[in-house]
């Protein structure tokens, strides 16, 4: 199958291209390499050291004998993505290409304005080339559970039946995001579903819940194709930020009581579920969401797991409690469904010591490639409050 | 009170400023004249002859005595706004300011681009131009009632109560909207809302209805004072298209039986709803939708009421049936509320043979300026289908 990975140079991206490449799809990937760019400017870094694009690529052809063919630019300019559909004729497109972090979006309007901009035009960019050239294409876009808040009720997977004032309708479920961020991929959600209902494309929106962990099977296959691993404030995520401060001696920091509950899967069930979506298409005109997550955690209990783990490492870790800077409930209900992927065939892997205790030996391994600036958080939800008191606690959220 | 209005030289937003003006506010106004603009690059014009932006405001200088003050530039553009925000501290802010069009919007990648791109990233400069200068100001949006699309249950005023598996919740209505242009109203609503729960501001978005007419008390009473009138493909609704297409002897066309249910309102009644919103602030913190429309019409029953009020005039109006350009339902459940202005004071002026009468006679007045070419439609809702077989068949539908 041809298949098209949009962002294909990032965390999730670089793993999914290589994965769709080794069972023989015709893989091709488009990055402008902004996370890249990112940490340049903030002389911050992945954990892991990765290589070049082109020597991740050169080193993969060695290691699998397969070509993936790189275009290097952004969403945003039409006639370049344009471009890039028409020459690849994609069968499935894979799109990771957006600005990814909540912390990002919130830290002034100039961050706000890229982040929808990024996100929101870019998506749209895309589905213009994909209504014009290759309308049978399967678009999987990765969503966001954060796009659902914390109603009081449970979460369904996209679209919720409503029995109102004695009529039904099924529709889609309604949204109440936390950060500018989370709202670019309810944007996002509603022009796809558009797309999907008026031209007739077909969609599979991943709402996809915290990733974890660092290896998957073609990246441990060598050094030179470990994908990046972010702890930093804008584009960590909370049980890989634990683990590096577990490592570094730094206390691991919780926002209030630490009750905020969130989806959480591993790297390598991000890999499957996506595998499953583009391996079982739906329908032409069918836009459908998977919520795509295998367990619910609070923060406060991956850091006691974190804090476990660590002392048979003899790692000795302090959980430390901070004013929360987010605006976001301490103590809610959550309750989300995520069946349909599983019913596709989905076997996750489930969060234990064994995982945790493998992260802190990689991140053990890099230890003194961690540069402890990059935790510490600069960004209030709130401006004006708290300025400085809060100087010394990372974000334990997902972006 | 110290009053901004944005978008303050369009259809609704310049006898918006004069009313408000008018009841001895303090009023300024924002445009960057993008309508007349769009006119002049196609050759097409406002069915009124409208004065220059300076004419006018001397005209209601010498008809009033008041000042209105005119900042020419754009919401996309953040420092140019932010500076007005910065030089005018409005208390309320009635935001006009966006590309309005449903048809405009889906002519091509191009214009849908600008139409989200205008709209959501201008609101969004807005919504941190208000946080960071004036947090007290009331925001009043003009919404559509076209987000909400056409649910088989009953519209309620932006948000549901929902029983769900033993639970209950309060939370924004979904929304299925029917083109990029209302998607961008969606996008709006979400990106408020957020701001209101995170930033603590406050806001009232309008879901407005399709609005018809041509005078308000204060365009009446100078001629130089009229409001635009538009009648083209991509800013004209259905009730004025029908009117003028009466009026030169063009048959009045309507897509497939006319079954197109909408909510409608006279521009006098808009007036009404936006000073009891902003006379009637919600607290700070609050995000508050009304459905502002007074009445609701299939598009068979406003063709029949021009029709008949047309035959006294002496005009002789044929109704002709054309197939859909757009992916809508021809035939559908459609049940909005609409109490929350009613129950402020919202005194409506209804819709009848009297109204259409007057709305004639100011056309005949005009007839000789109509561009006929203009209401000719070119947008296919979906490229491809029907190409030229329509040509004959301007859009009923609404903005």
């Amino acid at each position: 199958m041809r298949i098209l990975i949009l962002g294909g140079d990032g965390y999730l991206g670089w793993p999914t291209a290589m994965r769709f490449s080794s069972r023989g799809h015709e893989v091709s990937v488009v990055d402008n390499f902004s996370r890249r760019r990112w940490h340049t400017e903030n002389s911050t870094n992945s954990l892991t050291p990765i290589r070049s694009p082109d020597e991740r690529i050169e080193a993969w052809r060695e290691v699998s004998g397969s070509e993936i063919q790189l275009f290097v630019g952004s969403m945003e300019d039409a006639p370049f993505l344009d471009g890039v559909v028409a020459e690849t004729l994609p069968e499935a497109i894979v799109h990771y290409a957006e600005q990814p972090s909540a912390p990002y979006s919130m830290k002034s309007r100039e961050a706000a304005v890229e982040t929808q901009y990024t996100n929101v035009i870019g998506t749209l960019n895309l589905l213009f080339s994909i209504r014009d050239r290759v309308p049978d294409c399967h678009l999987v876009k990765l969503g966001t559970m954060g796009e659902y808040g914390t109603p009081n009720i449970d979460i369904e997977e996209g679209f919720i039946e409503i029995e109102h004032k004695g009529r039904r309708d099924v529709l889609p479920f309604p949204k109440q995001p936390g950060s500018l961020y989370h709202l670019s991929k309810v944007h996002d959600s509603h022009n796809i579903q558009f797309a999907c209902r008026v031209w007739g494309l077909r969609s599979t929106d991943l709402n996809q819940g915290v990733v974890y962990g660092i290896e998957t099977d073609e990246s441990a296959s060598d050094e030179r194709l470990v994908t990046r691993f972010d702890y930093d404030e804008y584009f960590g995520t909370v049980l890989n930020r634990f683990c590096v401060q577990a490592v570094i001696g730094h206390p691991l920091t919780v926002y209030g009581e630490g009750g905020q509950t969130r989806g959480f899967l591993n790297i390598r069930d991000t890999l499957q579920c996506v595998e499953l979506a583009v391996g079982n298409p739906p329908g032409l005109g069918e836009y459908r969401v998977f919520n795509q997550f295998t367990e619910q955690f609070s923060v406060a209990e991956l850091a006691e797991l974190v804090k476990g783990t660590a002392a048979e490492l003899g790692h000795e870790v302090e959980i430390r409690s901070f004013p929360n800077p987010r605006i976001e409930a301490e103590r809610h209900y959550y309750n989300a469904q995520n069946t349909k992927l599983r019913d596709l065939g989905l076997q996750p892997h489930h969060l234990g010591e064994e995982l945790v205790r493998s992260m802190l030996r990689t991140i053990e391994r890099y230890s003194n490639r961690v540069i402890e600036r990059a935790i510490l958080p600069r960004t209030r939800w709130k401006p004006g409050e708290l300025e400085g008191e809060l100087s010394d606690a990372p974000s334990p959220g997902a972006g």
